[in-house]
């Protein structure tokens, strides 16, 4: 895998290898396995990002890279140049691999497949977002330590998520029991998996995985019923009353407090939403440390008897 | 002290010991006293700036932290995040302190009260600016030594300044004997101290210490009439040529060349404002080991039976 | 030589030893000659940039220095602040050298008599970009060794290109035979050197330079009009085919594709235009490296009996 652009090929071991990996990195138990020295990897965000960007960047940093970073609204992507020529740009002048988020859906797997280096999706308009994916993956896994017949909900504005699309995928690839609630115009009929009401997936769930509502593509008019949103589609108090003991609640955040979730319950005992963010870095400093390494493999660079990752924490 | 956020709650002792700190680490006598090993810090600059984020890099970097770069204006704060979410985030990724400006006055101290890692403040609307502050109480020490009856005026647009109110009250806790200068419409009636006329204050002061006139929050009509300012309020050759032998200088910039100050006198022999930008480094790099110090002893990650910052210059 | 501003000033034997140098250190022959403890440079583009700035941004870093990156958009540009006060800022707090890119001409050169640290010249206005023009160099004395008699045709927007002026010096200089081909209205009858047409260049030029047309300047009518300057100006299929065997093309990007050259053209095999971006990290490399040297030894940091550049490559 030259790449890590989707969650539609990667295969249940992949998967599963990677989670084992990420945990191998957050207890300390390995250290980075390429050559750091002088290694530059870009951050290519075309698209607003806080917490997807400066967890690469702690990421990069981790792993000994040197962070190239991109502002689009002081590049020249303002003459017009296309992504193929600042990313090409970017591999002229060093950069061993390309992380971009981009908000048209594929861009980034077309950049992919003309590129040499590899190329890690952080989002790419409606399309995925496998690295948000990968470290939803890692939170369920430290919880249940596994996934079949995981019951996770997912709950929200899924139609214009690409978070939820690469989670539906992968957690189906995965074994997991995968439902959806949404209000009807939120509906993605593209998913084939199960809609049922927020009332009933709280009760039966092991996990609620909440969705930012994207106010800003909605209009004023639907802005303004923020409560009545939360009182029939969201996590309101009595609804979290109502979760499994063992259940966790999850969100790819920024939040929309009083929205998807009531405000106070952002931080609640079975809220993972900040510990989702501080797994971020571990999780994509092992999909950082993957493609490298595979890159390296394949030019030569380096050479090995044995497959990523079992090397590492065999 | 958890945080750096106010010069209210300063002591005169802290003050002191602060400066020697200071002085320590400019002449090279110390070395940084915690570990440094992948150690993060996020600056979260919410209004514009370049002499005190830039400082605050230099600092960091020379401390040996890896510096996490906040772009507002890229970041999800343009999704509606609040400034709450933002910080915490940073802290989920791995910071251990955050340097934040932001335009409301106490959002900071506010924010501090509700974070476990430390807060530095970088300016909270016209509330205070403590970093600055220190670096210009630092001018001070480097020249007199001592604050006992040191005459400072603070002269120019105080209403509106932050670095005035912050220095008042530090200055005051020294011992100095603060003054203030401005016209009718730049005076601040919660600031307990006399007001005196600009061509009195040259006469008699020690510190002649001149504000940023914030020329764009004023009308037009009063930003045409630089040249009249100049002449009845701000520091024009003619003043500066009856101040005191030993009398300096000072500005916290940027500076409105012709309006507080004679365009040829920035650099002018007594005039320490491009001295006050080197001192910045200092003062916060002895800022941020306090409060990251004062954190590692509070989590027990280091032991000491000695309290900072004797420890460091005894 | 304190800055690097202009391409008017350097003599042959100069440009020469800056080429052998970036020879040196793109082959890794030779290490930076200057200690690295804790140096700093500062970035100050105040036009938007991808591949100057990024690439000395890779420069710097490879040099081993700390990179104070300037972000015009978020400064106290905003609040009104000269660009001489800006960059006395970035000397008062450490850095050791500035990097400039400025809209107006000759900005960069005033700044530089101004201050006492180097300043190197990121591209002034419609004025020099003497950086750009030095990689451009390196890629033709990588090709052919000697610039005697090299027929170098510069084809484009030449009045309003500042990498035309200081390649037009520069090859000059070297002995280069320079021709320059524009559509009347993009000529520049300042400088001095025989028009020819472009089906006449390609069949007897060894370097066809094409510049970007900076359609951002240009009427909406005139950009209508992509293919028709492409068929009548640009480096179309036919006339790259009627290139002379050795011939290559080069282009400073971003590119418009389909504008001056042939989409399908920017990656042909006579292309060295990524090759040129690569270049652009050596040749910075060279020339801060240069800077710095030079002012360590004029400050007495450093001493040698012999001067730069021959120390590094005899």
């Amino acid at each position: 895998m030259k790449d890590f652009v989707s969650m539609k090929t990667m295969t249940k071991d992949q998967l599963l290898g990677l989670l084992k990996r990420i945990e191998a990195i957050e207890t300390g138990q390995v250290k980075p396995s390429y050559k750091k020295e002088e290694m530059f990897i870009a951050n290519l965000f075309y698209e607003p990002s806080t917490r997807t960007k400066m967890s690469f960047e702690v990421a990069e940093k981790k792993l000994g890279l040197n962070v190239l970073d991109f502002h689009v609204e002081s590049s020249s992507a303002l003459k017009g140049e296309t992504v193929y020529d600042t990313a090409k740009t970017f591999e002229a002048i060093g950069a061993k691999a390309i992380v971009i988020r981009h908000p048209k859906e594929n861009a980034v797997q077309e950049l992919a497949a003309q590129l040499d280096i590899p190329v890690i999706n952080g989002g790419d308009g409606k399309g995925e977002h496998p690295t948000q994916s990968l470290l939803d993956l890692y939170t369920m896994y430290q919880e249940f330590g596994s996934f079949e017949g995981l019951k996770v909900t997912i709950v929200g504005d899924i139609l214009h998520s690409r978070v939820a699309r690469s989670n539906a995928i992968a957690l189906s690839t995965l074994g997991a029991d995968v439902r959806l609630s949404a209000k009807e115009s939120y509906r993605d009929d593209t998913l084939d998996f199960p809609y049922l009401e927020i009332d009933e997936a709280v009760e039966d769930s092991d996990v609620i995985m909440l969705l930012r509502i994207q106010l800003e593509r909605h209009s004023s008019k639907e802005a303004l019923n923020k409560a009545d949103y939360l009182n029939q589609y969201g996590l309101t108090i009595d609804r979290y009353n109502r979760l499994k003991e063992h259940a966790i609640v999850m969100h790819p955040a920024p939040v929309n407090r009083g929205v998807e979730i009531d405000d106070t319950l952002v931080e609640a005992e079975k809220s993972r939403i900040f510990k989702q963010m501080a797994n971020g870095v571990y999780s994509r400093m092992a999909v950082i440390e993957m493609v490298l390494f595979q890159q390296q493999l394949k030019k030569g660079e380096i050479k090995h008897d044995f497959t990523y990752p079992e090397r590492l924490y065999s």
